[in-house]
């Protein structure tokens, strides 16, 4: 397949690197990443400023092209002007961090994916349980064993794989778990502090708690030391909610 | 009720004005809002640099706080922080421009009320489809109707309601559907440019194709002169794949 490699925590990674080298064995890879860190973003885009593109070599060999902005518009900008025709699959990763639970909405990583698919690519996100310099070996043999999957079966339309690996020697995962999207979440602390001239300013802080979380989800998966698989969509409809809410009078609306 | 108001296009806008006139009417309300633009935004946070909050007077008077930073950095500073105990709703709006289909995900607009209700707040995203300067009156009218029926229903766990109010007379608007999000979509356009150093830079342009959707959408109501309620979560499994994706097998992957 024709790939495309990105991330949100910038081209000059350890995590993007390995798994480039793991992807290009079997694929024709590009990497377009974000030339500097870009966690919690979300599915932010750059409307309003330039989006500078220059291309990076790495050992003295072409690597891809980084560019100043979000993990979305890396996708946005590869799969409309710098790979036509467009690519078979969008990667991100590896992330270092899970992305798991209700945090998958503010990361970067699941953002390009989605971004992906929105552009009718299938996609693949992948992080690592870890926020420490780990081993990204197993995760991108894994990474590369799912692609084959996935050029073999196919993704449903507007669907991505959410990848989260534990960070343990590859011998102690104890397998692959297709989990649903839990509600683990980052429970946020605000430092409050007031600057030489008088002004407040709050430190957002804050921490992801242990993944206690019990039944088939993705943080619960990988708290058992398994690979979470977690198919993910772009349609936040509460389907479940529409009836009730058709009968809601608003009085004075026309009708 | 205890109401916060927020917003994605700044605190200075005539959007949150008109609203916080309204909903003032009935509830005590608390304006805490990005001190400038920040659209496209999506659900980014705030980790790396500090958010700055000073109040701001309108008319003399009080008015709110503005905070350098995101519409969800906004609703988590309010909740955790500025307001104790919490509000019972959080109000995001009202949006120059529709947030409907696909384009959900891109809005700071709905990703502040999505942030209300994973702090366990009950939550409204209002916008008026045009992107001109509008009259916002009666989309403030209908927000303030739809906080007495949130007040008096309810929302179930983790859902907003995402409305959608045309920019026509109030008498031409036909009545409001209740409606799942559609597949509209931004559709972008990279501008390739060189500047006088020779690098080369792009400007992501695009826009949205006019809203011709068929069936029970968002954006399909719109355009038939309808306020649209989109009910949104923040679930992205998508279920109906799940059982397929167990089936996929990772040989070498224990087990």
């Amino acid at each position: 397949m024709k790939i495309l490699l990105t991330n949100d925590d910038g081209i000059y990674t350890k995590g993007i690197e390995v798994l480039y080298e793991h992807l290009d064995k079997d694929h024709e890879v590009l990497v377009v990443a974000p030339e500097t860190e870009q966690s919690a973003v979300g599915h932010a885009i750059t409307l309003t400023d330039p989006l500078r593109v220059k291309p990076i070599n790495r050992n003295g060999v072409f690597f891809g092209y980084a560019v100043k902005g979000t993990p979305a518009d890396c996708v946005k900008l590869a799969v409309n002007e710098l790979m036509q025709p467009p690519p078979d699959l969008v990667v991100s990763g590896i992330n270092l961090g899970a992305n798991v639970g209700i945090n998958v909405i503010y990361s970067g990583t699941v953002s390009a994916a989605t971004e992906g698919t929105i552009l009718g690519v299938p996609a693949i996100a992948v992080s690592i349980n870890t926020f420490r310099d780990a081993d990204f070996k197993p995760a991108a043999r894994f990474v590369r064993l799912l692609t084959l999957q996935v050029d073999r079966y196919g993704l449903p339309p507007h669907t991505s794989l959410n990848v989260n690996v534990p960070a343990i020697p590859e011998k102690e995962i104890r397998g692959v778990r297709v989990a649903r999207q839990g509600i683990t979440r980052f429970v946020e602390k605000f430092d409050r502090r007031v600057d030489p001239r008088d002004n407040v300013y709050y430190w957002q802080c804050g921490s992801t708690p242990p993944l206690e979380e019990d039944g088939d989800t993705d943080a619960s998966a990988l708290a058992r030391d398994f690979i979470a698989i977690t198919p993910i969509h772009h349609d936040l409809t509460n389907y479940d909610f529409l009836e009730s809410l058709r009968s809601w009078s608003f009085p004075g609306i026309s009708e």
